[in-house]
């Protein structure tokens, strides 16, 4: 038994608990330094890491929990803890299959996904798994981690036949359509109760960008509140927890800087299905520095959202669609926010791209909807921003979830010009996201890149290609040395 | 830049940095919670993870490291340090090749374990690394991964043409031949300069039992001192580091419960080549519950132990041998440590079968030495054990290494007796390893299981099956339950 002192120590996502070196039952017991314990209070136990403590940090009896920790095991400075020998983790013997190749039935990744929720995986074991599915799951194992990741978490049920819903795979810098295509399917009356996720390995994710304009973290209640006002929401997935297996897995997925088909199509498809949608459309861009980088790569992915969204029940559209080059002028949070906003108010310099790429997802759900006939979607679906109905519904979902903004840039900036005179030939998408990634997109919102190259543009030497925003002068410093010594980039010939 | 404060926080081998949430640098530069920084010192520097504090255990000013980053950056209290972002990590893009299922080469393979040595690799990184190379590496990877390990060690130049090593897989429990072997061979007048593991998944690893009668953690110097004093040496291959990116890789492997076929071979052979030896033998013990299950499974370990060997100028011998049942009647520390010195004294209780592996690997070595004809190596190692010659020789090794002194175990016991008459059938080696893990070993070194079952005795019931031995009460009791209720340990029919 601990008494337990808050040492206000935050290590993220891993459970930690520290005792003092020399405390009697370390010895005793035999628990030593990374041991895997469980901690007890009231009934309720978490699994944490065990750290030591040779300082005066602690006295004797006492035991501190990582912030994250206190708040899974809900204690207080104060309580009175117990620690015990963690028991084997079964679901781990699973992992260590899939570590050697073996194909995992639906068993297995229930196991897996309710410890993983429950907390009781380190980060070294949670890195195995995600390593271990990274390359290696067939149709069924896909199928059975999006039914784990739906029965591990919170589900909607709405009161509507059609509950529509979008998702872009990514990878193409700026191609924020989603509050776009939510504001026209909400203001044509449809319900579209959107979640969307932060960035995994992009400069922003459309919750990020999200963020610069409004309250992204609604609970559950406060979701339905605002679809039941307005048609459709703006939320982050994170929050309401549809999946929150997933959220732990993207935070490894993270940190290896890596996204893998498999887990992103349960990801997607558990949180659409937890959303309580019924039809979902699906764009999919795929060129040469996109996340999917070639039309092969885009039918495979296409395939699995669609065996899988029809194995749990979800109608699933798919969209493939032009990913060469980035969509809008905006790459980081704020900056995309403001083409967003550009576009739907009708402004004259409003990115053309972005906008066509939304009316054409907007479309594909009114169709699917029955709102008009096959190919008349886009028409119609652009008609709401000319209309200005659009905005309007941005502005009022907004203020339903908690108040509209204005998005704010970093102070920051530093312009990249042309080396020669030329065309724009060719555009590594993957380089100007990491530049806008190392000025701080998404953690800092203003940050990120204002991008004045698209391909065919004619520049001359000196023209500016694009401009580094950044919160920091530090973070603007380092994007810059990247940008000045990449190959590469930007091709003019 | 930050002055150092020592607050004691033990959390293994990963580097930690504390840092005050409301410092201003975390803002002014972006730092966040779990971002991988360079903790800059003297011409230094280390790559740490940030954790931040809220509490006052750091005053204005004040940053914090884990022990092990005070030692890896050799830093005290006092010490001014700075912090800086972390340049992206070129080798976590081999790291990413891997997960996804491509053939790395040897520069990849170098990159890697060099940064891994140089400890700018997180725990999720590593956990990655692993659990991608697991299943998954061809002969040649495992060439590049051992001579990788090789290049990033310590490395010793013998004056002699012949220098001798032996190596055992594992997954017996008890089958500690390596002090009787290396006992031998020196006493024969052979080089035998060995270093040994500590237990990876299993209840003792060679150095742990070695630890409970002598002094194991010899540094390079100390060991060239011993085998040239007493011919052979008996250390811990951690402390002498010569393969040190090889202990990270077996923490997260320990970490997980896996030992991989291509990271042993490697780990292995690099602590041979490094060790500065010029012939080996490695035991394949194999049976249906040992770590190699079948003859087909030892056969494919043969050829990549021979030809990894072969690509690095070792001269590999391989012995195929019976792993169906533990051998002597110790497992754990101590317990193992008692079997050996039985066989050493010559002891009319001493365990047979340990004695007959013992002699078989070192009269392969004796025969590969040419001291005698093929055939005939076991008889005359047998005699250096008869005469009394090879007892004396472990005194004088451990003598050398430090002091020589008596194993002692556990002093909570529990006799685990049979349920019925009949006779010994089957024995799961990995169900009786888990309990004398369950029972402390190897972290407590008395901790263990004294075997009374050996396969085909009959038994009468309530005779005892073997005895569960605990260094705490609490850990009596855990390793009792599991084999209370545990099935198929000992089958009797």
């Amino acid at each position: 038994m601990f008494i337990l002192k808050n040492i206000g120590i935050d290590s993220s996502h891993e459970n930690t608990i520290y005792i003092r070196e020399d405390s009697p039952i370390s010895h005793s017991e035999g628990f030593k330094v990374l041991t895997r314990v469980s901690v007890h209070f009231n009934g309720r136990h978490i699994i944490a890491t065990l750290n030591t403590v040779e300082s005066d940090l602690l006295g004797e009896g006492e035991a501190g929990l990582s912030e994250y920790a206190m708040q899974r095991l809900q204690v207080h400075e104060g309580d009175i803890i117990t620690i015990k020998h963690l028991q084997p983790l079964a679901s781990l013997g699973y992992v260590r299959a899939k570590i050697y190749g073996k194909e995992l039935g639906e068993e297995a990744f229930q196991a897996i996904i309710r410890d993983v929720v429950d907390g009781l995986y380190s980060n070294i074991e949670l890195a195995a798994f995600v390593t271990a599915c990274a390359d290696d799951l067939n149709l069924n194992e896909i199928i059975y981690l999006t039914k784990a990741m739906i029965a591990t978490g919170q589900r909607i049920h709405w009161s509507k036949d059609i509950v529509l819903d979008k998702h872009c795979v990514g990878g193409v810098p700026g191609n924020r359509t989603t509050p776009i295509v939510v504001s026209i399917v909400a203001a044509a009356g449809l319900i579209i109760p959107k979640t969307s996720s932060k960035a995994i390995t992009s400069p922003a994710g459309t919750a990020d960008m999200l963020e610069t304009i409004t309250t992204v973290d609604l609970s559950l209640e406060k979701m339905e509140e605002v679809v039941e006002r307005e048609n459709g929401c703006l939320a982050w997935g994170g929050a309401v927890r549809l999946s929150p297996a997933d959220d732990l897995l993207i935070y490894i997925e993270k940190a290896l800087d890596i996204d893998s088909e498999g887990q992103m199509v349960a990801s997607v498809l558990s949180k659409k299905a937890a959303a309580g949608s019924t039809h979902v459309v699906i764009d999919i861009p795929y060129g040469k520095t996109a996340k999917v980088r070639s039309h092969e790569e885009a039918l495979k992915l296409q395939y699995y959202f669609q065996a899988v969204g029809e194995a749990i029940g979800l109608k699933t559209d798919i969209l493939l669609s032009d990913g060469s080059q980035p969509v809008g002028r905006g790459i980081g949070p704020a900056l995309e926010a403001l083409d967003v906003l550009r576009v739907l108010k009708n402004e004259p310099d409003a990115p053309a791209d972005l906008r066509h790429n939304a009316v054409t997802i907007a479309g594909k759900l009114l169709e699917t909807a029955g709102q008009c006939a096959p190919g008349e979607g886009a028409a119609l679906a652009d008609s709401y921003i000319t209309s200005g109905q659009a905005y309007k519904k941005l502005v009022a979902i907004c203020t339903a979830q908690g108040g509209f903004r204005e998005p704010v840039t970093g102070k920051h900036t530093f312009a990249v010009t042309a080396g020669k005179d030329g065309t724009v030939q060719e555009i590594d998408n993957r380089k100007l996201a990491r530049i806008a990634k190392l000025a701080g997109a998404p953690k800092s919102p203003g940050a990120g890149i204002l991008f004045d190259a698209p391909l065919g543009r004619t520049v001359k030497k000196g023209d500016v290609l694009f401009t580094i925003y950044a919160e920091t002068k530090g973070q603007l410093a380092y994007a810059r040395e990247y940008a000045d010594t990449v190959d590469h980039l930007i091709i003019i010939t």
